[in-house]
């Protein structure tokens, strides 16, 4: 893994989470200013830090990302908005790289439990900590991209280099998340590191593209979050800071989308409790972004999803999920083929092994659904969770 | 409890369903023609006898409703249409009733697994049992409410006896879902009786009008199924045939709408092993439409369903579900009591006891959800379950 140049890393354990000696305070600083473009929640409950990044991205002159897991910000209302400054203050305060960084130029992002305030205290020590410790190198990036998990089982992390018009462009991604994972959004917290050279108008608009195939096209349970953050930070130093061409554009934003696709997806396969990732893959929609709305719906559904878990070829429960999305579908053309079998075609249930298509499913991590609707050139791959007793009794059970 | 006049029952076990002698098919039959209105399923895939009973409502002209449980004759292509009208033409061969019973008078629902064939043999000779077997009163009635069900722990009727320009007039009502419990439709089975004088024009208006504040206004996974199908079936005889004026009909209007309440709300309430019923109360919505698009979103939120099962009151579950339904809120005047409990006030959380309002939901098999989201006139009342480990183990083992 070659990470991009141009960035330092510290994560650290501050206590904000009960469990002792786990990361909750991640520190990404850029040795010079840095592009940075972010993509939020669409949820009008949104929580202090999401308020505080929107009004600071685009730019070209952001210094350092703070991060606290274990507690969201959101719902906290005056106080909230100060304590979200105050942690890009502090930041400011502690962070030494060359010149003074302003607080301005800090962005900052929390996840957790919604509704409690920080302890500032603790934020104020992890933030001092985090700054002595800052580094480069993949020690510093896993430290890092461990101080944004929550309930998430496994770290989320994406790296990749390509070779844009001669020069080696680096990516590198971290994600958190698990729960609370609902499409139309930037879902949850997760920050891309570049060091290609992008504009602030560049980095928005193709991060926004990216996000439309990868981040939006995920869902655990569908519960869009209050703190839902997606940021690209770019060093530009890869290309000695000259601009980007058309073709070199193209070539970024395709390595762009991959690299969220592929941070994005270890999302829902990591579920609360998910023992399948599911990717549903649609055909034949009017457009895009019908499609879109027929795979979430098919992926919204607990029917479906307890399915999967159980290993049912229930196919009446994913053919009568397409048909409830406000999208019009054919449904004389409507077919389904589930892990390669082909269970309805062309409006008629087909004769397969009931048992064949089980083992199918209870055999693979990935269960594939693909879903024709009609006629039309929209399509639309989307990945989600399997819902399963170990969620249930998880999410039961988290405040108190 | 009074039975609407007009009306014979029958509910018998034919053997569609694999639990032996449990009743799967199901008759009521009127002395006359009946006026008859219904609303249905707004899923694109369709079961064929949605299709069927769609053509022939409203009618004044209808004289029988035959159901089967067991299995939903949905997706079943040509095949399954086909025998949707043999179900009719085998009730008009059976059932005598003075005169000679035309198939197209008939009126046909079907409930259970999904993309199955009818067994036509065992349902002709549930048929034949059931015509010889109709009768008045409550005990056919009861019958009749227990050859709907499917996996309902418990039967769902209700009644009521209303006194209108002098004359009583009653109406009775079945209804069958526990899962596949979706909103923007009929949900699932049921049929209302009643021997008020309505025209069909009448009675499809006073239905639709009723569904909306009833069966539109509940959920259970929200998975909208392809069979829902509510029917209204008048005898008209309380009456003298006499057409009820504006006053009356707006009285029996109001009487319908409860009686579709007290109906609808068994369905969440005996939700796939649901052990809270939730009703979720919405004011000062933009409108009415708003009011309910804000409920039916906190009401599909897996996280507030199952933070409700743990009597947890995480209540940022339920203030972030306002926040993503599409419709716009005032998050300043966003304000949330829970069982009595004022847990988040003008956009800031307030202090309480946690235990307190723990106990308050785990002591009630009502969970109470009061959500005021700004400053407008709309509201709506929604009921759903709460999401355990049942539902999922229930759903992960249904068909295999």
């Amino acid at each position: 893994m070659e990470l991009p140049i141009g960035f330092r890393f510290a994560g650290v354990s501050a206590g904000i989470k009960t469990k002792p000696n786990t990361k909750d305070i991640t520190l990404i600083v850029g040795e010079r200013p840095l592009v940075a473009a972010g993509v939020y929640t669409t949820n009008q409950v949104v929580a202090a830090p999401v308020v505080l990044d929107r009004s600071r991205t685009p730019s070209a002159t952001i210094r350092a990302i703070v991060v606290n897991s274990g507690c969201a910000n959101a719902c906290t209302g005056v106080r909230g908005m100060q304590d979200a400054e105050t942690m890009t203050e502090l930041v400011a305060k502690y962070v030494a790289c060359g010149e003074r960084v302003k607080a301005e130029d800090v962005l900052v992002m929390s996840t957790g439990v919604i509704g409690r305030f920080l302890p500032m205290e603790k934020i104020e020590n992890g933030i001092r900590e985090a700054s002595s410790q800052l580094r480069e190198g993949m020690n510093g990036f896993i430290d890092a991209a461990d101080g944004i998990l929550t309930t998430d089982a496994s770290r989320k992390i994406v790296d990749r280099r390509c070779q844009i018009a001669g020069k080696t462009i680096r990516l590198a991604g971290m994600a958190k998340g698990a729960g609370m994972i609902g499409p139309n959004m930037a879902t949850m917290l997760a920050c891309i590191l570049t060091d290609a050279p992008l504009t602030p108008e560049q980095a928005q608009r193709l991060l926004r593209r990216a996000v439309d195939k990868s981040f939006n096209c995920i869902s655990v349970e569908g519960h869009t979050s209050t703190n839902d953050t997606l940021a690209l930070l770019s060093s530009g130093v890869a290309y000695g800071d000259k601009p980007l061409d058309a073709e070199a554009e193209e070539q970024f934003a395709q390595h762009l989308i991959q690299a969220c696709i592929d941070l994005a997806i270890q999302i829902p396969d990591d579920g609360e409790g998910a023992t399948h990732l599911i990717e549903i893959d649609i055909q034949g929609a009017p457009n895009d972004a019908a499609a879109h709305k027929i795979a979430a719906t098919v992926a919204a559904s607990n029917l479906v999803k307890t399915a999967i878990f159980g290993a049912d070829p229930n196919w009446g429960r994913i053919v009568s999920a397409t048909g409830y999305s406000g999208i019009p579908i054919e449904t004389n053309v409507l077919r389904l083929v589930l892990n390669g079998h082909l269970l309805f075609d062309r409006g008629e249930p087909c004769k397969f092994d009931s048992k064949e298509v089980s083992l199918a499913i209870k055999s693979n991590r990935k269960t594939e659904i693909q879903l024709t609707v009609g006629y039309g050139t929209g399509s639309c791959r989307y990945w989600t969770s399997d819902l399963n007793e170990a969620y249930v009794r998880f999410n039961s059970d988290y405040t108190t």
